[in-house]
Formats: structure tokens, sequence, C-alpha cells
């Protein structure tokens, strides 16, 4: 049994890591921050049963936990993060703010310097299915995007095998609103999202592509980088990503083949759903499961395939895959708490 | 032709209302206004295509129209009626600033003091079903809100000729969530109201009791005045109206008859859409139109009755029925620009 | 550990009873049956990563099983029922079958006489709240109805203490569009549900009342039965039962006395939630999980009380509660299995 | 005032057809045929306003009206534009029949045999913006289908110029649930489809890829034809169909000159309309109306560039655009009875 504390409770993220946690049998949440509900009972925010009462940052007692989530805005992460490391506490940070191994590629997709430079050297990528023994060893988890956790399961046993023609791929990819987080917008209003559909950020402008392009070099050990056309567009649902991709293999492969590859890549993985040649994947395979769903169609002699990829954006998007990293962490069976039933 | 001006434009019924106007045959927009957004097109604020420029509201010249809308918050409405009332051009105020005949019954409601409590005696309670002779030599025209419009419409039949035993009805009603207009707030964000359903001012506490207790009782000569139990509850989809009626007559009557009653009272009503015995009201009746479609349903020998009204919250409840009221202040058809295929 | 098999898998009832049955500590699904898609596996049929072989009910061998859940229709489950009794196994009977103690009562609102009356007194209404050491001890469990539960569940603490005033009722409920089943019609075609709202079987007409006078009538010792007047509408939502009821007391009482009525009376109950007073029930309080929230607005000094009871209809409306009843029937902890983090 | 039959009036297109002739000043909708409701009216049917009589095929007087519109499935639409056409009446056909100008293509495509070759050559493909004149002197009007008219439109600008480098464009569609019909199945279950978002038919299967083809060949005067990858995706929203096409320029151009060059190439064009550089195009710019929103995203200097084409599935996709081809063939204002104001 270890104790943990939660950076950020009230956002979405935040709250779902509650949810989690609360199942979850070796964790004890020993404190819970927000900003703008300090004072309350997370049950007084959120129709929820949970009584846990949220504390401001500064009240939140270090050396009472075993663990951090930060689950804050870019930029602030690091602070938090820096705190709780320079007290000795293992941290899962589920920001942008240690995803990019180079801190000028940071500022130059987040606009703001990095003022943990120092840090960046001992956090891992979390994405358990790549660097599943650094991750069990690692003090500091920089945990994936929602976007890159969706496109980079679906493109890896491509880019890690060098099945890949060309240095360019085309992701068409889909998010729920939850996506777009807590704070009240025109976005996120319901009668400008709800029977609506609309695309944001297109082309090379979304800031998870660093972090794809970043992953998916690292895995190819390609001569050419790969470049990641990201179209990212709001779905009017409450949770799911699913991403259409688009590649070109050197040499055409039939559906039979494309899954055995993929289920090869990924055997003995407990998130990771290959379907079977001729199915789709589907938000409805991921909703609510820390699953990633993936579907291969191979349109014939060509070469091209397009590769469905989909996640829960908050669980395995998020915070069931920051579970899931705090379960490799401290060593315990890696599906702890988060086989739901979904 | 007329010019009007349109103060409010970018809110849900700003915007309904220029959606309406542009189809109208008589009637020119000659301003919009906008405290968020002066200085831009329309088009540049929301996906229409409609290139009308928004200025502040001091830049409005009322010498330039013919008549006002006023799409404002209660309080900021009664301010800019004020000004137009006496540059001598005629309003539809959409606001609840000049519904309530007493202005203690405002403030008391409302919670501010009422500023121009002599402009009262020349407003008209908008709703033609009952006071269209009124509307058609009125100056200024108090809109009705739109849970009222469609309870007063579901009971006038009854309370105006005396058919209640009871001096209580129960109004359930439920409202999509445009009707909590367009400035983001938690309770409108798409991730709290999709795949949700809440009541909410459930009881004798939601500030549109004052109108339709007003306009009931007015309308009924009672005795004993009628009470309104209201519940609205937030319904996750954009647009429309829902009201469940529970009343109780001094005699029970067969569905037939009580429809011939409805049809009867409503003769010539162009709006009024009363279903025959045995079918239901539907937010699908209604929702894109001007209508308000009623259905029936007696519970046997006891004289129950469940009342069902239906309206688009921002057309017959709001921007509509602004328009249908202007069409009679200018002696036009009633109908013009309002009948447009749905 | 104990078998268990499943009469109907692939309705929403039967797949969310897989769903909580995959992680309950102490069960093993045998088998499940499906008259459409016997031969194929679960997986095949609906987006979920369960390989659970289906079969027809006739190659269904209850001699491999310690107890059946039956999710069929009326009418079709009484057989299904008959020869589990008959071969000893104990049943959770999910459909309306065995639920009112009276067979002519059963065939006035079916329209299908009963088939197994004999098999009636052995029957238990499966509302733990109410029934809870019967259910221990019961071989055949009647799982209520879904508006049922939340109705009963939010009147039982003022019939049961003679509290109403009144002998009838008003419920003015709401469910979302898995009530209505699996099978496509036009009104659960999405396009006719969604962005829509509409009442149905208004009055006293819909068939889950009968249960609901029968258990409100026995918990009350009423002299005058109480009747309930039962408005059921189709919410635009997958799940959730939202019952707004409107009574009247004998004599007033304040929100902090009722919320401690309620209280007192659910206490200890693990699934009941009873909200504090100027609290609201809303849908998110529940779907997801086994619980019922309740809240309770008094109007003031006239003894009229609003009762909001939300459930979610698959979950605590069928088949969470039937895996509670089965906790209850095998003398496990009534939780096992239910608690989610929901 | 011309006279018009429509054959198939209950399906979504028939009745939305029936909702814009209700307001156009120039038709008289003479009969209308179901074969499921015939002796009904259509507001019988369906909760709308329409008295309008449902009759059987063989009903339906040819000799009565000026011109038939047919909303039949594919197949079964040839045999009723064929009795229409030896009647001399004008035909707009909303089905997939006489779109391919090859029966063999058809038959490839649709795996029946086309029964009417003969009238193939009357046959024109009724998109306006390209065969306008060719439309004014038809008898027989192919209405084109939802998603080649979104495709078309997005990539008509560059493939009539030759711009286009490759010959391959990647097309991530997405369409609401109306464009799946009104005939239920699971697919279309709200339960299923609400809160889901899923692909189907994609790589190079969907029939709509025949006639995207050909137009796109046609207009393009290409030495290698054009091939269309194209991904649809089903949409929880009632409407609109939103298509995201990924193309490479033989040399790149500024967002200015691109939009530039679109606007030129559909100028005058009362139903296009082409956002500014900056813009992204989404459902809400034109569910509810007649229009096509195009936006054009170029990813830099390496040619790619990214549209997104959007029309309502139901309107410029089906029902509206046969309209605007009735209004075209009968010599009227292309626009009459099309601006409604949305």
């Amino acid at each position: 049994m270890i104790a943990a504390g939660i950076y950020g409770a009230t956002g979405y993220t935040g709250l779902e890591l509650v949810r989690l946690l609360q199942v979850h049998p070796n964790v004890d949440v020993r404190w819970a921050t927000s900003e703008s509900y300090a004072g309350q009972q997370l049950s007084d925010v959120f129709p929820c049963p949970y009584d846990l009462p949220l504390v401001h940052m500064e009240e939140a007692a270090l050396d009472t936990v075993d663990m951090v989530f930060a689950c804050l805005p870019h930029g602030a992460s690091m602070e938090a993060v820096t705190g709780a490391r320079r007290a000795g506490v293992k941290v899962v940070d589920l920001s942008a703010d240690f995803r990019l191994t180079d801190p000028d590629t940071y500022t130059a997709w987040y606009n703001v310097p990095h003022t943990a430079p120092d840090l960046l050297p001992e956090a891992v990528y979390g994405l358990p299915e790549l660097h599943r023994e650094k991750i069990r060893h690692a003090t500091l988890v920089a945990n994936p995007g929602c976007y890159p956790t969706s496109v980079i399961l679906g493109l890896y046993p491509l880019v890690a095998t060098g099945l890949l023609a060309d240095s360019t791929v085309i992701v068409d990819a889909k998010s729920g609103v939850s996506g777009a987080g807590r704070k009240p917008n025109l976005k996120t209003h319901f009668v400008e999202a709800n029977e609506n559909f609309l695309p944001y950020n297109i082309g090379h402008t979304h800031r998870h592509i660093a972090e794809m392009e970043q992953e998916l070099n690292a895995a190819g050990n390609r001569t050419e980088p790969l470049r990641v056309i990201f179209s990212p567009h709001l779905l009017p649902v409450n949770r799911g990503i699913l991403s259409t991709m688009y590649v070109q293999l050197a040499e055409a492969l039939p559906a039979e083949q494309l899954v055995a590859h993929y289920r090869q890549m990924y055997e003995g993985e407990p998130f990771v759903q290959v379907l079977g040649a001729g199915r789709l994947a589907t938000l409805r395979h991921v909703v609510g499961s820390n699953r990633c769903a993936i579907s291969l169609t191979p349109l014939g002699s060509d070469g091209r395939v397009i590769i469905v990829a989909c996640i829960d954006n908050l669980i395995k998007g998020a915070s069931g895959q920051a579970a899931q990293n705090m379960n490799l962490m401290f060593g315990w069976e890696e599906t702890t708490g988060l086989v739901n039933g979904q």
C-alpha cells in the first residue's frame, strides 16, 4: 500500500484518476489539490460519491506520499514536478512538460521556456508498450498525450520494423469533447459542439505532433525522419479518440499477415487489442476501458494500408495509462485496478 | 419595408432573430449590436453566411430604424428600451424587464429595481394567442419567456373557461441547452450536459413562474389564484421545450371533447397545433418552427388530464414570437417570414 | 465459486450482466444463450473483448450451473424459469414474469396467461432495500423493473411510515434509450430519438405501474390504496432513469428533517445515496454505478415535496441489481463485484 | 406553377423534399407514394403538419404531374423512372441508378443489372456547379450522392485546372446517421450510434467512389485516372457530411491564392461558400441549408493541401439539390424555395 497525492484533481483527467484509484487495491489517495475548489469535498464539486477533501497546492505535504500524479496544465506542471522530485517523491506527470527530450523543441511547440531541463534526462516517456523496462525503474514518468497514444500504438509495429515506404503518414484523428478540458469556453459549449463536427489545428500545427514524431522516429531508426500530417477533429461525444491513419508500405501485405504481424509485436500486451482481418475498430471497443483497439485494412496490391486506432482519451489516453505506469513503477501487476469489466 | 435594429445580436436569441429576419420580406436589419464582438462581422463570430457588421450599443443610431429588438439580459434591457421609446421607436423586448405589470413583483423575482416603471403601462405581454389586438396597437411589446409560452398556451383553454377544479397545477418542464444562453459555464459544458439530465430551480423558485401566474390568473378571472408548481429540467438537446402538465378538471371530459374544446379555443391560430386524441406532442413536432404543439390525455373518470405542450425555445419561445409580434405591430400578415417549411 | 448461465445474453441487460460478471470474483459464466447469434462468440456480436460462446437455449445444460439469470422477454421467461426451477437451479429472472404476486393482475397488464402460477409463491421481489432477508433465502428472485426501482426507492421512506397525505402520487419519469431494448425499431432509430424528447404510454397505462403499486401498497399498510400517475418519457441518452415525483405530505417537513428521515430509513444501504438538502439528483450521479441517488425538495409550508430519484437503468435498474440479488442468495458480501469506481 | 409527384415520400430524403416543396412558390405536390404507409396522411407517419395523403405507387397517376422525384432505393428506381419517362414526365432521380454513364460500371458496383440502359444517354449528372447548362435542358437528372457532392465540389477547382500532382486523393469522410436511411437496423439504433464513432466500408469499396471518380476524371482531362481512397465514418449527429481531403499540388500555393482560385472557379455560385484563409469548414456552416462550405489549408512549401468540404446530406446532398435541379429544368431562378434563412 502506498500513499499518493494528486495535483489538479478537478479537471477531467484528475477526476478520472480519482475514480480509478478508489478501486485500486494498493493505493491510498492522501490528498488532492484544486485551486478553484480548495476547502470543498470532491463530492461537492462533482456528482460523485467520493468524500475527498480538496486542498491548495501549498497545503499538500510531500512527506506524506510515496508518489504524486500531476494533472496540471503544461507550464504549471514543471514547478510541481520539480518540488516533488526534490522531495524524493516519484512522479507521473500527465502534462506535456517532460514528454519531449529536447527543451528547445519543447519551447518551440509550447511557447514557454523549460524551467526544469535538468529533470529531462530522468524522465521516461510513459508508453508501456514501448518503454516498459525503463518505466519500471523510472522516478519521473511523462505520461503520453491522448492523440499520441493512439497514433504511436497504431504505427509502431510498422515503423519499428521498417515496413513503411514513405516518410509521411496522414493521421485524421477525432476526439471527444473531454479532450478539450473542463474549463468552459465557446468551443466546448453544448450547443456549439452538439450536432456539429469540426476540424481544428489541422496540418502540422498541433502540439501533440512533437511527441508523435519523437517517439516514432526513435523507434524507427530511420534515415529520413518520419513526418506526421495530423488533422484533429472535435467529435460530439464525451470520450474517445479514433485515429484513421493512411500509410504506404514498401510492399503490399494481405490483411491476415498484417494482423499477424501486429499481434506478434503486441504479444502479451494486456491493453492492446488487434482486431481480426475485416473488422474495424470503433469507439465502442474502448470507451470505459484502458484498451487500445487497432484495425488494419490493406487496400490491395499497392501497399496502402488504413490503420484505425481507438482509445478512451481519459483512460488509456491519460489517467488509466498513468495508473498503468504507476503499477510498473511500484512493481505491481501491470493491470492492477484497471480491468473493471469494460 | 421597415428598418430594424437588434440590441444583442450574438446570443442565441439574437442570432436566431437575424436568421429569421434575413428572409423576412418587409424588414431590413440596419444595425446589430454586440459588446463582445463590435467591429466584426456576424459571419466572423458564428458559422453563418450573413455579412452583418456588429457595432457597440452607443454607435447604434435610433434615428435610422423604425423598430428595435432588445435581446439583452434582464436589467440591461430596461435602459436600451427606455432610449428607444424616448426616440419614438417601437420595441419588442425579449428580456423579462417589461413582462410583469407590477414593478415590485419584478423586483421580488429579479432582485433588481425596475428603472423604467413609467413604461410598464404601455408594455403589452406579447403572446398573440391571448393579446393579439393589444399587440397590433402596441409600441412596446414584452416578448414572453420560453417556458411561459409553452405553459400558458397549454393551460389557457382550461383556465379561460373555468374548467380547472384545482388551484394548483404541476408543470414538469424540460428544456434544451440553448435556453441557458450562449455564455459558457460548467452547466452548459458539453461533457457535463451530454448523456446527462438534471432538474434545476425546482418547486416555486424559477423566475418564469411570475409571468405564468400573472397571465393565467388574468385570463382566468379566478377567485382563488392559480399556483404553478414548476420543475424545469435540462435536456441534452440544442433546442426545444416540452412541458408535461398535470391538472384536475372539475368534471371529466373524454379525449375527443377535450381536443374539440382546445381546437375551438385556438381556431384560426396559425401557430398552435392541437393534436388529435391518442397522439402525444414531441419536440420533433416543433423544433425549427414557430409552432406550439399540444396534446391532451385525460386519465379516465376522475378528471385528471395530462397536457403536453412543446415549442422551439428559440423560435416560438423567443425570436419567432418576436417576429410574429412585429408582424402584428406593423399590420402585416401574422405569418410573414415564419412559415419556412419546418 | 459458482457456475452461472445466462439466458438471452445479447440484449442490453444480458450484455451488461456479462460485463459485470466478468469481474465478479465468485462467478464463472458457464454458458450464455442467444437465439439470434448462437454459434458465434459474444465478441463477434458486440465490440467487447469477451470470448464467450453463444449457444441455443436447448444446448444450455442446467446440470452444469448453480444458478441462471433469465434476460428474456416477458412470456418467454416463464418457460425458461420453470425448467431451471425443476432442475433445482436458483434463478434471478430479469423479466416481469414473476414480479406480480397475482397471476390475474399479470394477465391484465401483460395480455398473456401466466403459465407457471405454481412458482409465484416462491418468487421474491428482488429489491434488497425492501426484501433483503427474503432474498437471502430465495430460490427464485423476480428482479424489479427499471422504472419501479427508482420510484419505489424514492417513495418507500414516505409510504412505509405513513407520511403521505394523498392517495395519488405523480411520477414524471425519463429514461434513456437502452430501456427500450436492443431490437431496432423506428422509436429507437438514432435520427428519431436524437435531438428529440417525447412522452409515451402516459397516464395509467405503462405496465410497470402494477409492480410500483403492489410494492408501495404492501409497504404502506394503507387503508386507501396508493395510485401512481405515471408519465414515462424517452430521453436522448444511452442510459439512466430520472423520476421526478410530486407528493403531498400530511404535514410539512423542512428539508433537513426530510433528508434525515430518508438517511435513517436507508442507513447502511450500500447503494442508496440520499443527497443533502439543497442538492438535486442527476443522471451523472448514478450512470455506470449500481447506486440510486435521491434528492428531496419540500416546497414550503403546504407539505408538497418533489422527490427526484435516479438510477442507471441497466445496472441498478436491471443487471447490477440482479448481481446484488445473487450476492445475497449465495451469502456473499452484497457489494461484491459491484463497486467499480463509478 | 407545376404539379409534381414524389415516389418514396417517407424516407428521410422524401420527407425533406416534401418539407422543401411545401414552401416552394412554383410547385404543387400532387401525390406522394409510400408502400409502407399508403392510405395514411404524412402527418400520421411523421410529426409534421403536412396533410399529404400517401398512395401506392400504382395509384400515382403520371398524367397529373409535370415532373416526378424518385426517392426510391437503387434498383427500384429504374422501373419508376422508366415509367415516368415513357409518359413524357420529367424526372429527378435521387437514387444511384442513372448517375453512372456506363451500365457495366453500375453493375460492377451495385451488383444488379441495369434494366434501363437506353435512358442513360439522356441522364445528366445533377451537380449544377459542373453541369448547369445540361441540367437546364435535361429531361432526366441523376441527383448526385451525398458523399460525392461534398468530394467533387471540394476537388473540382483543382482537377479542372490540372493543379494536382498526384493521381491519388485521400478522402476521410464523416456522415450523420440520416445518411444511413430510415429503415431501422442495429447500426442506426440510438444506443449503438450515440457516444460512438466508427469507420465503415473504408478503402476502395464504397459505391459512391464510382461517381466521384467518373466526375472528377471527366472534369480533369487527365492522362492517368484519378483514384479516390475513401474512408466513410458514421458520426453521431442527425445531419451533415464533412469530408477531409488530402491532396498534393504540383506546386505549393499560399492560402490566399488558393482561396482566390476557388472563389474564382465558384464565382456566382449561390450555394458554394469558400471560406477565407485560416478558417475551417464545420457542419454548423451548412446544416439546414443547401450550401457547401469549403476550406483550404495548405501545409507549407511542399504542396500538400487539406481541403474540408461540408454539406447537409439531406439538402445539398439530396433533396435541396434535387429542388435546385428542378429549378434549372423549369427555367426558374436557381435559388427559388431554397434560401430559408439558414
